[in-house]
């Protein structure tokens, strides 16, 4: 009896303990930031600016993004290898993780956090999933043409309405898969939207999707909201005529700046930012900048725009003030800025220095550092408030 | 020994079990529904649709309100009776409750989540307090005049950089209170405004706080963003030269829906929606609608914008398109429909009907009714989502 009794006592001990480990907290103010080069991530806390724990074993995390549950308690990482992997932040491990393809690029979750998606390059398609057990759920191989070859596809989004919108790279349409009705989508296809679209945005209204264009000096837009949608041009021929740079690295069209009623997109190849209308799609100016533009992002609440660049200005960051369309404030984290990640409603920003090790968090207004974190090789910064906007 | 560990056995079983009561999740997806006549309020979760637990003992909540922290695990109370209560969403219990005052109506966040300030009637002016203890910070009294009389104060926000924006409605003034040098607030004051401003807001970039004024014809209108604000009116005499309705209930300037580039607006009195350009201000359109409306809130991608009306039309919700104004859906909930709350991505709104005590939810496309909860005599409907949001 007395054996059993403290054999009890010693079995509640380690529930406890499990129990314990696994701390009682919101999840609202949660993050994930990505270790590229030993495919882990680091869970952040944004409020008291610090990790509360590594998690491994996600693959190859090269160009890797995350979409987060409604609860905003789980991620969904998307690698570069196929992987996709469902992290709880609160315990900071896998729950799941399945290899659902070859090669892929990006996904998103479903308005109503019940799908989870998936682009991939091989097989080309989009592969959807139940976003509580990541069974599967819908297969979208993207043949196109007489022979039905399968194309790659890029710029996967989110659209209201239960749906998903998407890129077939060497095809040249966009897809729009309606899950409204269930698991079996309903497909809308776009032909002939220009040459080789490689990456693509909505709107933070879920309104219009924009797709760039690799093979053509301009981009494809899409409004959702049209009775009839159809594809519409904007800024064609934008850098035509004037003297190419080489190009080191495409900018992510994920980080068009929309700024009160102007978007804030990075150029192509030119030490520009161009300011589009959002009301037009006409370009309306351009800001000289330090170098390749990669992100532009607004500040919440878009009275700032923060740019980073490519290899090899990438130490340098740029605040553009949006009013009046001049940059205010420059400086050098340090080697290889990779990406930055707002606080939702703008006070800090997260910025990731790959070759110096760590992520580092200033202040929006004074520009003053408030908090280094060390971080092996960071790159993407994702807050789970991520979850509660369109198109993110 | 024996009777040793049994008492330590006993212990743990308690203490796992207190543990396990506070369930380990995510608080992404919770919120609270006011149940006014019973000073009490649900935690409910919204993917679930289902209630987790009632917290009582929060006093007099007629026109209650309610701001939440970063990490969506706390919600502070706004009563009437100047009670601010901070609840622990995850336990459904009180941490902390204080009567700040003997008569007061709202209150905001700071951005950075650490501050949380009241607005009082009596003593009329503002009252800041520490969000993680509820200790005092800061005691704004609203005094005016060459007398020192202190004004009731009104439509109390948050503004970026760690400011709170507020009006004084018996002195026509609106004051910034700048806490970002920290407990110590630098005060900016704005006077003649206008007669009588019983309500404000500010758009959700932070950037234009907007008074309504119960003594004229129009609004008073504050760029933040300018380099020496000043109030501007906006909409003068709108009502001017027709026929004046009584007027049931002053509409909620907070549900004031900014959808695409216009505002749509509750017309004090009158049975319309005012259609206001985003950019000059301006009148550009009126939507006719069934009663007087009391809130027009846009769904968050600002396709569609849900209107309810006050006493004795208040059993009817109508659902505007926004780019045709056409209304597309009218339906009747039930009587006497107080407040609706759409989830952070619009796929489904949450409409509290008071006199047949529950909250229903509904498909923002289908229109379809997804759930009904049972609650006693629910008014405001607030998702732990807005904790991401300027201004809510």
């Amino acid at each position: 009896m007395k054996s059993l009794t403290a054999a009890l006592a010693i079995l509640l001990l380690g529930f406890c303990a499990e129990l314990q480990a696994a701390e009682l907290r919101g999840t609202g103010d949660l993050g994930i930031v990505i270790e590229r080069a030993s495919g882990s991530l680091q869970v952040i806390d944004v409020t008291q600016r610090r990790a509360l724990g590594r998690v491994q074993g996600l693959g190859d995390l090269s160009h890797a993004s995350a979409v987060f549950s409604p609860d905003q308690r789980y991620a969904f990482v998307f690698g570069r290898d196929g992987g996709l992997t469902k992290v709880d932040l609160l315990t900071q491990s896998i729950v799941k993780r399945v290899v659902q393809a070859g090669n892929s690029i990006g996904g998103a979750i479903s308005d109503d956090g019940r799908l989870v998606a998936v682009s991939n390059y091989e097989p080309g398609g989009v592969r959807v999933f139940d976003s509580d057990t990541l069974a599967p759920v819908a297969d979208i191989p993207a043949s196109y043409g007489a022979k039905g070859a399968l194309s790659k596809t890029v710029g996967l989004v989110d659209a209201p309405g239960r749906r998903f919108v998407f890129t077939l790279y060497d095809a040249g349409e966009i897809w729009i898969a309606d899950f409204s009705r269930g698991g079996d989508p309903v497909i809308t296809k776009f032909e002939d939207v220009g040459a080789l679209p490689y990456d693509a945005l909505i709107t933070g209204d879920g309104r219009h999707y924009i797709a760039g264009l690799f093979g053509e000096d301009g981009l494809a837009r899409l409004d959702l909201w049209a009775a009839a949608p159809k594809v519409e041009r904007l800024l064609d021929g934008y850098g035509r005529g004037e003297e190419k740079l080489p190009v080191y690295k495409m900018p992510h069209l994920e980080g068009w700046a929309l700024a009160g009623k102007r978007f804030m997109l990075p150029a192509v190849g030119r030490h520009e930012i161009l300011v589009v209308d959002a009301d037009t799609f006409q370009e309306v100016g351009r800001v000289p900048v330090h170098g390749q533009p990669i992100f532009a992002v607004a500040r919440p609440d878009g009275r700032q725009v923060w740019v980073n660049f490519a290899h090899p200005l990438n130490d340098t960051v740029q605040v553009i003030d949006v009013p009046s369309q001049k940059i205010v404030h420059e400086f050098k984290p340090g080697p290889t800025v990779l990406h930055l990640e707002f606080t939702p409603r703008g006070h800090e920003v997260w910025i990731s220095v790959r070759d110096s090790d760590k992520v580092e968090v200033y202040d929006t207004r004074t520009f003053e550092k408030l908090a280094e974190l060390p971080m092996a090789k960071p790159s993407g910064i994702f807050f789970a408030a991520r979850a509660q906007r369109i198109g993110l």
